[in-house]
Parts: structure tokens; C-alpha cells; sequence
């Protein structure tokens, strides 16, 4: 049976709770044609809007409630695993038993390992929550946050993102796949903990990549295919421009030369470009898809979507 | 190998994220002592203070920022699963590490069916979240919450405590266990569903008893024992009276008995006794353990604590 990882985007999900019933709702079906077509399928997913949400919300809460503390990125994360997860799992249970599917699906709280000197902790870079205007991101600049300007759509907050160095929960993911289950896992990249002192595993104020610990746990179990979905059905290059050209197909030197070329935004398509990069090279064999998630079965079945190999 | 489900008590956790850091580091440490004795371990616990801090910091953000919704109590349970969860897998993997034993631990996101009709959703009676005087209970009251007096601390919140009928993801934590792993589950009583229209699980807003969850799901689970952890040794007759007697051992009869006699305070023992019975009561065989968590070693060895059967 094929292995596959599935990182669903930020539109599989939506900005807020209501959007996100809707949105997972589709998502369900989608991935349930996957599981119908005998997939062995591992499910992943982003959290900017939801993390960012939840982050926003215990500050707020904690200017104005002396009994509500200071609670730290790592910990939105974990919460934000629990949000989200809980409507994936719920939804797609539904879809599946409604096909007379009887799957199992769990999500799974799951901490990624990364460097502690990792130089993106110096560089804040990721993008969450909510979008602000110029005005609006100056005065939260004054009050501590790194804002940065996000391809186009506004200003957002931003915290680091550090690479991800293993899955701490893999075992866990690996053995519900092995009893034929469909695990929901790294959600939001995963919890960000830093090894210190040994074995201690700490938390740390970031969010990592989705699409690139998805690579790090699609390489942790021998997946077959990485499948990153996104808005678009193809990657481009020279997007947006005259001459943009969509791609069925990228070589890793392809890709490699593409990325230095410039033809991916960083935040957008690069990220998720070098996560498939960073899964194909890890051995022989192995191939990454990109396309949306409406795509998916046409993608998998080589019909659509852009393959990295 | 003897199957126990542990239901760790409100004293594990601690009330805020600083308390519940340390208390999960001696709690993993009395839990590591089991699975090094050869129990095969589920870790269950409720989120009383967790998901009542939670929903105030939901409800608080949002009164005073625009782009933060109104956030369900069920979400908020899913939410503090994660947030509770986290630090148990964490320590726990941590210590089990450090004794040389390899046995992930990862906690699932769990739903927790209960009945539309219950009676328990025309009166609340599950405290949550900080204590309040008198006075603040009153101001409360007035915004809409149902409020009510909790075993002479103070005031609460109150929501409604439906029983449980059933526990959504037990094949998840069935498998898990089958693979030797170690599932943190049915946190804060699960994640309270009812089934609408079929097949459709829809959250409730309510907060599920941990015990009964946890009685429940040892009973899905053909578990050996269900131990349930709280603030004392042994159950007591006469509680903090002069003749107050220690019960090592109590029947099926002798607990309903005693629970007729008024001996178990509402809210406090009498749930717990009431979820002991509910496993003891379900197939033949099947004992319970009451003690507190530095003791359910001995108490598993016979030495301690209160064993009904």
C-alpha cells in the first residue's frame, strides 16, 4: 500500500472557527476519496490564523485577568493542535463512516525537535495570525511584536521558524498507520521543543514550517509521497507574469535552479518548494506532489499537480 | 499483562502552567514506577482549572478584540487537552528516558459521546476554572453563568457534567497500547459529543466527568483495573469526623450502602466512588483502586488505598 503524507493549507482550514467547519468539511471529503482509493494516508496541517488567534486571545486575557498567566508559543501550539484536530478528526470520521469506511482517526499531539541555535531564532520570519494595516502593525511593533509585510495581503505578526531536526511522536504516527488508523499529527509544524540538559525537551517561542516538518515525518516514515496542497493546481514559474509557465514536473535540479532564479515567494511557494526539495533528497525514490486540495486523487493518480522527483 | 486505566487527580496538574509543570514531573515519576513494575498503562485526567481559565481567556479576549470569536466550551476541551497533554507526554517521556525504557507516549484527542437528553444539561453542576468569593459569584451570575458553592473553597462556575456512553477514539487508544505505547486520553472527561442526525458528532457545552470517562473507557478497553487518583489515601466513612474510618476494601453492596448513608460529598468522593462502581459493576472480574498518586504503587500491590470489587 502506498504511503502517503498529506499537508493540508492554510484554505483546507480557513481564518476562523465557523470557516473552519466548513473548510475541514470539504477537506473530509477530499481525503476520504484518498483513503476510498486504498491510500495509507497520514494527515498534517498548518495553524497561522488559529495559533496566532490563541495567542492573541491569552494575552488579551491576561492584561485584564490578574487569574490568567503568560502562556508561551509552545503551548498555543499544543492548543492549537487540539483545536484544529478535534474538527478534522470529527469531520472525517463522519465522511468515512458514511462511505462505510470504518477507519479510525486520531489526532495525535505531537512535538517536533529542532535546534536550539538554529539561526532562524535570530531572524523571526513566520507569519501568524491576523493581518493588520501599515498603522495598526507599527503601534504592536512598539509594544514588542516583529511584524513584517506578507506577500501583499497585509502586515502580520512574525516568530521564528526554526528547521525541523525529528518528530518526536513519529513511533506514535507509525504504529496507528501499521493498525490501518489515520493519524492527524504535527499540526501547525508541530510543538517546537528544544533538547536541553540531556533528555529534557523545552519548549520554544516559535512555530515551525508545516510543509517542512511534514517532509521531516513523510522521511521518518518512509513515506512514499509527500503531498503539499495549496491554492494553486500547479507551481508556476514566472508566476503572475506573461509568461508563466506551470509545471508537471520538477527534477530536483529543476527546482534547485528555479529557487535560485527567484521564481518562488518566499513565505508562499518557496517554503513549500524546499519542503518537497528536502523529502525527495532524503532517498532514492521518493517523490513529493504539489497541487490543491480538489486535485488531490487526480494529482496521486499522475493526472494533474506538479511532481518532484 | 494487567491493563490499568489511571485517572490522574486534580493535584497532578496543578492550577496554572507553572504548578502543572512541576506537578506532571512527579506525577510522571510515580507513573514511571508502574510501567517499570510491567503495567500496561492508560493515563487519563481531568482540566477543571485548565478549561475554566481557557474559556474565561476565550470569552475575555473576545469582549474586548474583534477578530477573536466566541469559542464553544467543547473546543475549549479540546483546546486544554492539548494544553495538559503536552506537559504529561513530555515528563513522562523524559522520565521513562531517563530509566532506560522506550516506550513513546503521545496523547490523543478524544471525544466523548454523550446522551442529547441527559438531565444533567437542565442542571449544571460541574465546577470549572478559579474560585471566587461570594460577591464575584454574584456579579457572575448576573452575566449569565450558572454559579454554585464547591465543597466550602469558594464559589465556581458550574456547567453541565452529562454521563458518558461511550468513548469515540478507545480503537485509537486500543491500538497504542497493543503497540506498547503509552496514550494520554479522555483528558478533562473528553471532548463532550452528541450524535445528531445520524452519524454527525456535534460538541456540547458541557465538561464530562474524568472518572466516568475514565470508567467508561476502561470498560471499552477490557481493562484490568481502573485507579483512580485523588487527594487521599483511602476512601473514608464519616469523613473528617471523629469516628471517620479508612476503608481498605469496600464490595458492590457495601458502596451503595454507604453512598445512601450521605458518606461521599457530591463533587468531591462520591463521583469517584460512583465511576468505581460504574467499572466494577460492568462485567465480572473487573476492580477498582482509589488512592492517591503517590501511593498507587503500593496501592497496586495491595498495600494501600481503597480496592472496590
Amino acid at each position: 500500500m502506498k504511503r502517503i503524507v498529506l499537508a493540508l493549507g492554510g484554505n483546507a482550514l480557513g481564518d476562523n472557527l465557523h470557516e473552519q467547519m466548513l473548510a475541514v468539511k470539504s477537506a473530509a471529503n477530499a481525503i476520504a476519496d484518498l483513503i476510498e482509493d486504498g491510500l495509507e494516508v497520514v494527515i498534517t496541517h498548518g495553524n497561522g490564523p488559529q495559533v496566532g488567534m490563541i495567542n492573541l486571545a491569552m494575552e488579551t486575557a491576561a492584561k485584564v485577568d490578574d487569574s490568567i498567566f503568560y502562556i508561551p508559543m509552545s503551548v498555543c501550539v499544543a492548543m492549537s493542535q487540539g483545536y484544529i484536530g478535534y474538527d478534522i478528526q470529527n469531520a472525517l470520521r463522519e465522511e468515512l463512516l458514511s462511505r462505510n469506511i470504518n477507519k479510525p482517526v486520531a489526532t495525535i499531539i505531537t512535538q517536533t525537535l529542532v535546534d536550539a541555535n538554529d539561526p532562524a531564532f535570530i531572524d523571526p520570519s513566520k507569519p501568524i495570525g491576523a493581518f493588520y494595516t501599515k498603522d495598526e502593525a507599527e503601534k504592536m511593533s512598539k509594544n514588542g511584536y516583529d511584524m513584517k509585510e506578507d506577500a501583499g495581503r497585509g502586515w502580520r505578526r512574525v516568530v521564528a521558524s526554526p528547521k525541523p531536526i525529528g518528530i518526536v511522536e513519529s513511533d506514535t504516527v507509525r504504529a496507528l498507520l501499521e493498525a490501518g488508523q489515520i493519524p492527524v499529527t504535527v499540526g501547525g509544524g508541530g510543538i517546537p521543543v528544544k533538547e536541553v540538559e540531556g533528555r529534557h525537551l523545552k519548549g520554544t517561542s516559535a512555530v515551525v514550517d508545516k510543509d517542512f516538518a511534514s517532509a521531516k515525518l513523510a522521511e521518518e516514515l518512509d513515506a512514499d509521497m509527500l503531498v503539499i496542497l495549496t491554492a494553486v493546481e500547479k507551481v508556476s514559474v514566472n508566476f503572475k507574469k506573461p509568461d508563466e509557465k506551470q509545471l508537471s514536473e520538477m527534477t530536483v535540479s529543476d527546482a534547485e535552479r528555479f529557487i535560485k532564479e527567484g521564481h518562488f515567494a518566499p513565505g508562499s511557494m518557496l517554503p513549500k518548494v524546499e519542503a518537497a526539495l528536502a523529502f525527495v533528497k532524503s532517498a532514492p525514490g521518493r517523490k513529493a506532489l504539489i497541487t490543491m486540495l480538489e486535485k488531490a486523487r487526480d494529482g496521486l493518480a499522475g493526472k494533474t499537480g506538479t511532481v518532484i522527483c
